[in-house]
């Protein structure tokens, strides 16, 4: 299959649906609403709302039913951006290649437009509303399983971790590092794969193999990341390069080096690929998405 | 009736059941749960808690069954003060008389806490867990009435245009004022009041009074809060007073003055109380807090 084109047609997908689920900017708060499309369509890679279509996808749904829980999902990895770049948090004044929310509209805004997004996803993920026809008892199951993905045990959790431990040099430890990853990363993306999984049908058995598989991509995705700050081209990535060293940041780079991180990504990549054994051809995306994120230049 | 009783009473319920619902402090990340602890417990009010419980009686109901979603709506008001507090927005030091989150936690904690405490309110209100036997389509209509008041075309709007507004002086207009009144403070009070009528089992016409009410009730709180501003005690209201004047907000009171705000708002509790008629004993407590907010003096 071709990679590219299927991000692309996914990528054009989750756009329309942000754009028809976001509040317009022309009516009021104009500047708040202006504010949370700035952050949204920022060239972002979709990848959460791509893997919630393709983990759907994967156990043969098909239905535009999905897209309503893949935008959520971009809203809050979105807003958890705008908040990690204001100026008391990491304080990058860049975010692929443009200027962070803050830096455009004030940090007061930044902070409200990031809050607004969190809470839209939650209206958006509990819409009783007839465009999509998902039973209320799955409706519920889904946002509670966003809810706790993105909260004090989950991404939040492992945005203050990761926060706390900058600075930390040698008392750097394997379990802080992977606390952060399954949290702050980790959580949201396997959420992603999880609730595809259930929108689209999966039997209890597959569900468990996709979340396993959800949980491995997000590990690797977030030790890609780790290495791309320290490797990767700044324009292309579309960030500061070497800032996590700079921060001395807890991350799987600083802790067993470059050449033993990228070893642990690619083994975390085969055994992504391995629990998609039983699924075939309709997984093909799901494996080429997670070769997609270990080998990715930005 | 006894008020203070009953509000005592209803505290101690609320209290309660926050202090199961939220991450306990020894768990990690400590000093996240610690902040998150910190706010909940700082001797607010718990109008929006109460009000809820309150509605819910007033239509018959009487089980525990609402105590998730009076916490849940807690925790959305108390991470809206921690945010509005912070140094971008209001930078107030002291909150009901102790230091505001970021004075004690920094910045960046007072952050993460509000985002934690506003998502983990959406988990609370999505769990399918139970310990609250809500059918699946009320507790999603419940979840998405809360969403859709605490969001962009609600409490965050409203805290938006407040901010925009600052300083405005002769430019200020009863629309811009009535605007903030009816979506910062107002939209999450006629929220509690609806899902209260709702998870207390009422009819449509009930929900529609009880609507009303808390619409009405949502509108004297904020004049009553703009009269404290300026003719409080500080020791009692908790925070300091003249500070909207100061920041030249756009209050009811700027535009009209205090005598002519008193007479609104005393309008508005009257306007409530005629939408109680029908509903006999029960609502009594509804009455009586109408009153208290608008006599209240902190």
């Amino acid at each position: 299959m071709d990679l590219p084109a299927y991000l692309k047609r996914q990528t054009t997908r989750v756009d329309d649906a942000l754009d028809r689920f976001l509040p317009d900017e022309e009516r009021m708060p104009h500047l708040l609403h202006k504010a949370m499309r700035y952050s949204i369509f920022a060239g972002g890679k979709r990848i959460r709302p791509i893997l919630l279509l393709a983990a759907s996808e994967a156990v043969g749904g098909q239905s535009d039913r999905v897209l309503y829980a893949a935008s959520a999902l971009e809203m809050i990895h979105t807003y958890s951006l705008i908040h990690d770049d204001l100026p008391a948090m990491d304080n990058d004044d860049l975010r692929r290649g443009r200027p962070t929310s803050h830096k455009v509209f004030g940090e007061a805004h930044a902070i409200l437009a990031g809050d607004a997004l969190l809470t839209e996803a939650f209206a958006l993920l509990t819409d009783p509303g007839d465009d999509f026809a998902v039973a209320p008892a799955v409706q519920l199951r889904v946002a509670n399983i966003i809810a706790r993905a993105a909260g004090a045990a989950g991404m939040v959790g492992g945005q203050i971790v990761d926060m706390e431990s900058e600075g930390g040099g040698d008392e750097l430890d394997l379990p802080t590092v992977e606390y952060i990853h399954t949290h702050k990363t980790g959580a949201l993306i396997r959420a992603a794969v999880e609730v595809g999984a259930i929108l689209g049908g999966a039997d209890q058995r597959t569900f468990k193999a996709l979340s396993r598989y959800g949980e491995l991509a997000g590990l690797a995705f977030q030790i890609a990341d780790d290495i791309l700050d320290v490797v990767g081209d700044q324009d292309v990535v579309g960030k500061d390069i070497g800032s996590d060293e700079a921060r001395g940041k807890a991350t799987y780079v600083a802790l067993f080096g470059l050449s033993e991180a990228q070893s642990r990504a690619d083994e975390l990549r085969d055994m992504a690929l391995e629990t998609l054994e039983s699924l075939g051809e309709k997984a093909e995306p799901l494996r080429q998405i997670v070769n997609f994120i270990v080998a990715r230049t930005s």
